[in-house]
């Protein structure tokens, strides 16, 4: 088979939904906030994309090796960027960015790096300090609609609402996006148990397709595994509803087998000591297979992923599609570049088996595999008191624990 | 103790002795292959550097961020630019481009980016296969010769020889290098078993020092554990031949504990599997004290080091030096940014101790610890045969394990 | 709290149910063919009792290790000691020794060693090749007569259908052994997916107790952890059916968190690789601790349990019970016999915080922690076929899989 | 290759110097004091072997075992039975039991199973409280003279020197036992370190012969792999100093890569959670491999080691031999008893690259696979200071560490 490397697919000249109707295979980009963190450019814990507007050549740099590497879509790097959370921690920001510019300068530099190879651009929106502290509908969706409009008035392609843990507050994020009348793209940060008030994935799709989101699916909080695995749980209940929507998904690049309901953010290891958890491209090829397989056609990554992940999802898929990205110029197949190599036991793991096999060692004898999660959200009991209804909100359990304990 | 983040350090004004002999710490920056291959800009196998013609923004960003991060000394991206290597394996870059455009290029943006902060700007050779295949020394010479020309042209800082598993060319390299009149930095690529002739740790350093480099050490192929061990016996070496030099260190940013003589590229991890041997932050702050504490005052990083371990090192010493880096805007010490989290549990990570006493889980339950080396270079065998002077040459190695079928 | 050791507690003068009825715990024995296979007794394949009859004095000893490490039922060494199974694998046996007499010394055997402690004997039946192959069950309910005519002509105290993976033959046996007049106790050999029909814990319990079984629970296959939520589920069954059993369990000593629906059979360490997997003496006793905590007071275990294991139950619940095994006269409560040693270090590890802490490590870094079991039995795949009526035996099972090439 | 399998061969009637200067390769037997612990008749920490008078049968058992399962010489159970240690640590013994008694009784004990096939009997002595104390040389002989009473009384066959720590006391024993006029084997439980005052493997043989004994060696404290290691050493100095001696080995069934110079007894998981470390049969296998060709002849075992350990050295080595031991009737070479196994990937276990290739998971994925010894024994620090000259005793290291505070 011989696949070509290509620049400028025409089908790229359509918008998002023309091409996932077609059977297109959209590729997403990687998480912004994880690898500009390693880059130096972003602070964990707030995690907020002041960078825009402060060193706006990096984040351009970042888009520009997603793009390289066949993200179709570069999502503006507005994550948390909402008013409540950048006015919440922005104190360790050195002169007062205001969240209007932050919004307009992420728009510009996704629509620059965006043209250079035509893909197209996202608008994102994530869950807000405001919705956990006082749930009022109306001041939550305020805070979407200010996002909303730097996007309307920079006229990106689409919108995607991401990163919830509550599937209410998803639906209010959908419902805002809506209005544009753009196409609306909703991925939940939820594992197979469902969202914090215990909704399941099925329920929450089904919320979320009936609010008006054409694509559904997750993002991040866990690994490839565990979010396929919830998507065909999305899947599944839209099925029983009768219900058709685009699969979505945009995992972490660690391997999380040990986390509990709240995902990776209770493992010990975050967010500074999540290195052996990283995942390898073969990881990843197998990952975009097993999304395609189960029908998934906007396949993407979330933290972790860097541009050589979202290149594997690339080369996997390029049989599918027909072409390989830009950055495989810099990449043998199954890393058949080494069949040059001087030694021969280098030259002899130039073969797909060899790399499909691999069970890679972590050079850590000291430290284990798996690792407890620390929280109350993630222990039997929580579930169980869930679903017995004695609580029904993270407040009553996380009063429940504390009165038993835990 | 109050440490102030700064940009310009009145210090940087000087040259490489100047500062080591006043006993300044001295940042070195991290592995520009491997951080460039998952970039997508370089190919793994020939690891070769052409992006610095193909596309120099994007190597122009990496070094901004090494500098962002704390490096004082920006090595010119010309590992394995010597005329025989890129035409060995050239045929992958689109056009052909001339080794001295190579070069030239690194320069330039090196020197672009130094300006901006005020670094050294280091050009570097190392090992050549010319050295390999026929071990003429005139020929080998001229080799080095050749980029000699540029970073003199160029008017680079100083030099380094680096990535030498041989002493023989080491030596040669360090005799051209010494021609231009610039002080001149060799570190080879070996462990504590010494050179792949069986030369020790201590001879080579000694055998440097008296071909005129004024700084020896060690970089590349080995975790920071191993390499600091090699980098004492270097000590050792040339305090029992009452010698001096300053020492240096810039080991991988991957734990290999497992590895044999010739270091990680024997792994069976090696290059495509090594995520989860990658060091955290807090690693890379303890081989930082630890190289310190050895009397090493030129600190950095070879393959696998991201701007965020080089800033680990800045941010470990910063006591020592009196300032942090600038890229500390966007880090807390020893994870102080977590101290705002929702969470409670989240929050109890805000100390030194939590990260410092961490075993990170690999969250890979179906694999080892550790791996058994490929090759014949590693297994006790070669030592003995080599200690037995039966063998002198990797050739003769080979040709004798074939023999007897190891 | 002072806790004598005694040999002879008063209350052993009583019935099984009469015990339990009266709220005592009561201490089963370990695993014959596991420990015997490791002194030379046993064959592992075939598995069968034969020793009773070729090396008495073998059986005698282990029966009198756990007699002294506390367990108040010895059952007799008939596993697998139907006629079937005699015949089918006997031909490794040296001369031909009948079923009859196999059954008879064991019995001999147990009363003999019960009697030196005024325990109870309890004759054992467990699953038969009869039923794998045929399913006749006069045949079946006919080879187990034959083994209780044994028990009765012995009189032994009570009787245990144990090893079952089909709730359907383990109702026969019990409807066998309930002609007897004796009290029966019922264990499956399954986990929380239930049995090879997909029969649930739950309704497994219910159908034991309504064919008469007074005890019922589960032994072999699993883990302590895992048996005990089988159990678990079995009291969640018999509640919601109003029937009223005691709780039983005896599982492995061997950690199998990794093990599919048949348990540790499939694998790939079963039956000669499983050492790294050995409990832990502090792992018993916080298995016995939660066993009680559920409920169970028929506490005791399968394959992998030694004497030492035993006694870990029998010091964990000497507080609930007010006494001591006499083999504790060679053991300390939480290692408090190191507090004599020479070296410190060693002196420190004589407290319950250090051992009920420690994480053993396998001394093994080229192995990994988790295996995938072997066999079609414990895919998902399985599971959904079982669920979605495609298949309800394993024979349906196996060529659906067999045509879907899993 | 049939393979009979035989109770008496012929050759079992010759001593044991006949046997070894004949090439015969002579099996031990495995470890009394944990093995028994584990049955309850040992108590930890003090190890001493009262059971030889308290409980007759549960030692007799663990001889036969043994012998069945193939060692050639059976050691009295005197470990740590010397005068000193007895009244030293004795308080936990039922009644007061003379420390003759208990030699007695192990000498009668090992004879009558020894007789049973055959097996010759060693006498065996180990480290003295005495030494570590007070360290006067004829009180310490004086307590070896006390065990060679009986052992001549009860004419063994010959005499074991086991366990020393400091060759000084171990060339005392060995004095002492060659006053008696039979062979005399000795055997330290040292790694390839040496000893407690620095005295090398190959020192510690060559003084062990020159003192007059004929077969020297290892035993305890040090894994398989580490412990033919440090007889190797041990063979290069008795080659050096032209010294001939019959060599032996009786390591631990326990993988110990991790333990430092004291082996381990400082392992964290000393002496109740090392079942993650114990051994399979094939593990042994490869050890006998190894141990038979490194020209070892005597081969053994120590703590950890079963029955079933010594079978698999016996199994190993019956091409050599020409024979099975007895209880080889119950066991299959390379796991061939599973060829009948009603799964078929039960069956596929049925071969020897299976068991020889298989990694046994831990089945325990929040444990990790190596441990950090405790102590002040193990670290650099100690050895350099004893290289240096600063200490040359174990107390001058613990002062110097603890004014360091190591």
């Amino acid at each position: 088979m011989a696949i070509v490397i290509v620049n400028l697919p025409s089908c790229f000249l359509q918008g998002i939904l023309e091409r996932l109707d077609a059977g297109e295979i959209v590729i997403g980009d990687g998480g912004f906030v994880f690898a500009l963190e390693k880059r130096g450019y972003v602070k964990a814990g707030p995690w907020t994309p002041e960078a825009t507007v402060e060193h706006p050549e990096a984040v351009r740099q970042l888009h520009r090796e997603f793009l390289r590497a066949g993200s179709n879509v570069l999502q503006t790097f507005t994550f948390y960027a909402s008013e409540d959370k950048l006015e919440n921690r922005g104190n360790y920001v050195a002169e007062k960015i205001s969240c209007h510019k932050v919004n307009e300068a992420a728009c510009d530099i996704a629509r620059e790096v965006a043209n250079e190879g035509d893909a197209l651009v996202a608008g994102g929106v994530s869950q807000t300090p405001s919705y956990l502290s006082c749930k009022d509908k109306t001041e939550v969706k305020a805070a979407f609609r200010k996002q909303l409009e730097v996007f309307m008035k920079k006229n990106v392609d689409f919108l995607i609402a991401e990163y919830f843990e509550h599937v209410e507050e998803a639906v209010w994020a959908v419902e805002v996006l809506k209005e544009s009348g753009k196409p609306v793209a909703a991925t939940m940060c939820i594992g197979p148990e469902g969202d914090m008030h215990g909704v399941s994935p099925g329920q929450c799709a089904v919320q979320l397709v009936k609010a008006g989101a054409s694509i559904v699916g997750v993002n991040c909080h866990f690994d490839p595994e565990t979010s396929i695995e919830t998507v065909r749980l999305m899947k599944e209940g839209l099925q029983a509803a009768k219900l058709k929507a685009h699969l979505m998904c945009q995992p972490l690049a660690f391997h999380t087998p040990d986390c509990g309901k709240q995902g990776f953010i209770d493992l010990p290891e975050f967010p500074f000591g999540l290195e052996p958890r990283i995942a390898t491209r073969w990881d990843i090829q197998k990952y975009a297979r097993k999304a395609y397989d189960l029908g998934i056609r906007f396949i993407g990554g979330c933290c972790g992923f860097e541009p050589y992940h979202i290149r594997a999802i690339a080369e996997e898929l390029a049989p599918e599609r027909g072409f390989l990205p830009e950055a495989s110029e810099k990449h043998g197949s199954w890393g058949d570049n080494l069949s040059m190599h001087t030694k021969p036991w280098v030259r002899a793991r130039a073969r797909k088996e060899y790399w499909e096999n691999l069970k890679p060692a972590s050079g850590r004898p000291y430290c284990p595999c798996m690792s407890k999660p620390d929280g109350w959200g993630v222990t039997r009991g929580a579930k169980e008191l869930m679903q017995q209804k004695e609580a029904t909100t993270e407040q009553q359990l996380k009063e429940l624990f504390q009165k038993k304990k835990f």
